[in-house]
């Protein structure tokens, strides 16, 4: 086995990836969760999605919410567009880095964006252009990496194409998201392994839900086969559209004290995490699927 | 890496582990949750505890639940036993094996059964002569094998000191258990590791809680690493007594679909596994904090 990596950057997405299938919050409640996300000590934060309004109602408020970043200096903060439309509102409101989704399916990227995956992978060029004009960073997730709800299990063949298709566009950076949260370990690092030559410098990140369970142990797995970019939420906030009731993302706490626990440091602090997932918890007003919440941390008082 | 094994070992626990700190349910309750979970096709089930019915009053009907287990054939049951005396009641009640448990720490071995840890192992060949007298097997199960919810980190020598005294008693197979469910993939490889030499050919298991939602990384983390006897409950049923409010025992629907989706067989059918789930839930009446029973098997019909 390869020595674990020394650090892992923790992207925090509770505020996009979390919020974006909740009941739309107030703002105040936003840039509440967002204070107490950064105090943990996280240094790249997920802020918005620039999106259409009538189809994610969550995010609406994306101008809005970026206009109050500047009172956070420090963090690199991100959007996720699904467009150049989307690309420009984002460049516009002052994010430092977008993030294009491109499924890795046609079944799920024409449910998502109404394009095949072929469409989408053509629109990263455009995005790039606009993109690097203002000297922001473009990170391509591929989703439904693994599997897509709609189709089963995904080729891997196709990944690799838009790993390629993106690398050639001149994106900075690629993940791969386990949109539905089905993926496992040994599948986690088959699919890294397969993906890894077509990445040439690119760095790697890895999106993990925890829909079924497993989303920790697949993260692990990740960081196992050198990935050292993660993405997880406060509380684990987030839910899956098809799987209705099912836990969301990755909880940043519980993935902090699993890499913490394996000596692997993330600059986060586990005690400030666990306050951000309660202030999420209080913000959303529902239990959060977070196992540290309940728990706390290793030994007890 | 090694090549993971073709074939796991799940001993369901759920009646036991599972049940121990819920209030007392009717037999007739915990009959209908066996008969779920016989219908999985698991053929290990842990059935009861015979330990003082004042300190564990769910287990108090320990004779007459093992009473009814000759109406299922085919299955090996254990129960968990916590002294020479409780060994002798199990064994007169015609369980097939016993497991005997031993805490590596004085803390939690004086807490739990008013001994300290070397007077725990000193019992441990009484108890292998009372079950080998009469054809039982015998295993052990070192509790607080990773932490100590009193007095932290566990030494990995003490471990292996009981390994090594169990086996020279004449104990049949070895557990490590993660009590308060605090390990993590890093150190479930090392103990593993360091435990190893001194088993001999002695066959290992591994029983993980999930209160730290990392439960089943760290399984998968054992699995990788030889592991091929695993303890799990239907729907995740069990709490901590040093963690009110958090998640139990790793979930055996959880745990049968990442073994699955790894190529690993358990025997078990994960549809049957979700339904004990569901009727495990049942009986309890509150929610059990299974991913499978919220988000279901891979693929949205």
């Amino acid at each position: 086995m390869n020595p674990l990596p020394e650090r892992v950057t923790i992207r925090e997405v509770a505020l996009r990836d979390g919020l974006q299938n909740e009941a739309p919050i107030p703002l105040a409640a936003k840039l509440e969760v967002l204070s107490a996300i950064v105090a943990t000590g996280v240094t790249e934060i997920e802020a918005t999605a620039f999106v259409s309004p009538t189809k994610v109602p969550a995010m609406a408020d994306a101008a809005d919410l970026a206009a109050e970043l500047r009172h956070f200096p420090g963090i690199t903060f991100s959007a996720l567009v699904a467009s150049p439309n989307g690309a420009r509102r984002a460049v516009a409101a002052g994010l430092q880095t977008v993030q294009f989704v491109v499924a890795a399916t046609d079944e799920f990227s024409k449910a998502n964006v109404g394009r095949s995956s072929a469409e989408a992978t053509g629109q990263i060029a455009e995005i790039v252009a606009i993109a690097h004009d203002a000297d922001v960073t473009v990170e391509v997730i591929i989703a439904t990496a693994w599997d897509c709800p709609f189709a089963g299990p995904t080729s891997a063949d196709r990944v690799v194409e838009i790993v390629e298709a993106a690398r050639h566009s001149g994106v900075d950076r690629i993940a791969i998201a386990d949109t539905i949260g089905t993926a496992t370990p040994r599948r986690v690092t088959d699919l890294i392994e397969r993906v890894r030559p077509a990445l040439g410098p690119l760095p790697l990140g890895a999106h993990f839900h925890n829909t079924r369970g497993v989303g920790l142990a697949s993260a692990y797995a990740a960081v196992s086969a050198g990935v050292t970019r993660l993405d997880s939420s406060a509380g684990g906030l987030g839910g899956c559209p098809f799987a209705p009731g099912a836990t969301g993302n990755i909880a940043t706490e519980d993935l902090v004290y699993l890499l913490g626990d394996s000596g692997i440091d993330t600059g986060i602090s586990l005690a400030a995490a666990i306050e951000a997932a309660r202030v999420a918890q209080q913000a959303v007003g529902h239990d959060l699927p977070s196992a540290l919440l309940r728990a706390g941390d290793r030994i007890r008082k």
